[in-house]
């Protein structure tokens, strides 16, 4: 494994696009790529010449790569490493295509209390923020299209709870009755606010997303006002339910802090859901946690 | 209004279809006729055309028509009147589109409480219901794409309220990740029970639905049992927010009997989530119900 120590390329390789690395033996990125070969454009037997691309791009080093590339729509399926999973536990189950060059990371897995739950490319991110802070137990939120809350314990993965919110709201957005209501909405305003509200307290989804189009026909909500509320209404439940998940041992302990780890425009929401809930939080940013994360899987390679 | 005694035509014009019955002076349905010229397929100056071709099959009558003829996307724009909402109260606000013989049926509306909500088309049908039973109060589901929960009182419908519960399955189904395992499912099973046990607990859905996937893709749940898990999860999740939002004054007392009124398929499957919850219930046919109703309206006409 010597080569590694000569640096290395890190690839998130997600659905719609990639994004390559080139990280020198000291661990800074000297180049970088991106491009929009996600694994649902590329041929099942097109992957070797997807991954010489990179190389062409940035040099020849050995490869490790994470995110969809290792799912079933993929190019080899990896694995899922069962909790508590910590960066040495991805390294030694890494999936090598090409011995001593070309490694996919794997997934990590939560099962237990009745419900199982996967995550791809989010935990190298989480790895990577991990690695820039004391370990201790936290509690970090990652935005998305499948939201992930995260419990971290003794330096790994201890726990996990994954929420469709952003998936709900695009499919509301692109395809319901509901769509031409939920078309551009910005940073957390006061509709956001009130949505959050309903959304933390509770909500009957199914009634709530219903109601806002009535109170729009029957002029008891503006309409300008819906986009914002449905996204809070969605965030909140999300925010609910993922303290909820993982509040102290007897569920009832509110956590005191929580990092969200995102898109900088998705971090403004969910933290703003969470002062309203009453709890501290964080934004970090996931991009640059993507390379030391890859960088913590790579050191306990060696 | 004299001709209206001599019999009508009853028009169920909805989204992608229609159904016209012509009634007799004596209530009997005589004639009847079915296509596909739903409101969504009709151009905006094609409604008389449209209309024409029921006299053609159906004979010259009256025509009360119902549904979404009367919405934003039909023929003309019928109000909402306000509950509590009777026959009588409809019939005194039917949209004349042709004085004395062609008139729409408007919606109900329901606000307060910090919600909003509106029916249309399926008022008709609980109408119809009402006709044939005990005034009384009742609890009454309608179960569809937009599940209708009716609290009726004296005559009338005096609150509702809308769950997208149907809307939710077909957005999932169609265009969500979950898609491939929500392809076709039966009758109420075991597993179609076992959602619903976790939907009446107070599900965070958006954890749910995922954790569906994630069971399946580490092989903890069987793929054949995701279809019915995740309807018998949204429709749990529906009748608990049904019954509690018609819960007698306090919200605690659980209804002792609910009239579930729809399409047979979708009836079995709510009957048994309700006795799952320990509440009996009867279901009835809404498609005869519907011409009941448009009686029940007509003979407030005159």
């Amino acid at each position: 494994m010597d080569n590694w120590n000569d640096g290395f390329i890190a690839v998130d390789w997600g659905t719609t696009n990639r994004r390559a690395y080139r990280v020198d033996a000291g661990g800074q990125v000297v180049a970088e790529m991106e491009d929009d070969a996600g694994v649902t454009i590329v041929a099942k037997d097109g992957f070797p010449a997807a991954v010489a691309r990179i190389t062409e791009r940035l040099g020849e080093a050995p490869l490790l790569m994470a995110g969809m590339i290792g799912s079933d729509r993929g190019w080899h399926q990896a694995s899922y490493v069962p909790c508590p999973a910590s960066p040495a536990d991805l390294a030694r189950n890494l999936l090598w295509v090409e011995p001593g060059r070309i490694a996919i990371v794997p997934g990590v897995a939560f099962t237990g209390e009745g419900r199982a739950d996967v995550m791809r490319g989010e935990e190298v991110q989480v790895f990577g923020h991990m690695a820039g802070h004391d370990g201790g137990n936290a509690l970090l939120c990652h935005p998305g299209t499948h939201t992930k809350w995260v419990r971290l314990s003794a330096g790994a993965i201890a726990e996990f709870r994954t929420f469709m919110t952003g998936e709900l709201f695009g499919l509301l957005r692109d395809h319901s009755i509901l769509g031409p209501l939920l078309q551009g909405h910005g940073p957390p305003d006061a509709d956001f606010l009130a949505g959050v509200d309903r959304g933390l307290a509770g909500s009957d989804l199914a009634a709530d997303l219903f109601s806002v189009r009535a109170g729009v026909l029957l002029g008891t909500r503006a309409r300008e006002s819906a986009a914002g509320w449905v996204s809070g209404l969605l965030v909140g439940a999300d925010v609910r339910g993922g303290l909820a998940s993982f509040s102290g041992t007897g569920g009832a302990e509110k956590p005191r802090c929580v990092t969200v780890l995102g898109r900088p425009e998705l971090n403004r929401l969910y933290c703003a859901a969470l002062a309203h809930a009453g709890v501290l939080s964080t934004g970090a940013d996931g991009g640059p946690a993507f390379v030391a994360g890859m960088q913590a899987i790579r050191k306990a390679l060696t």
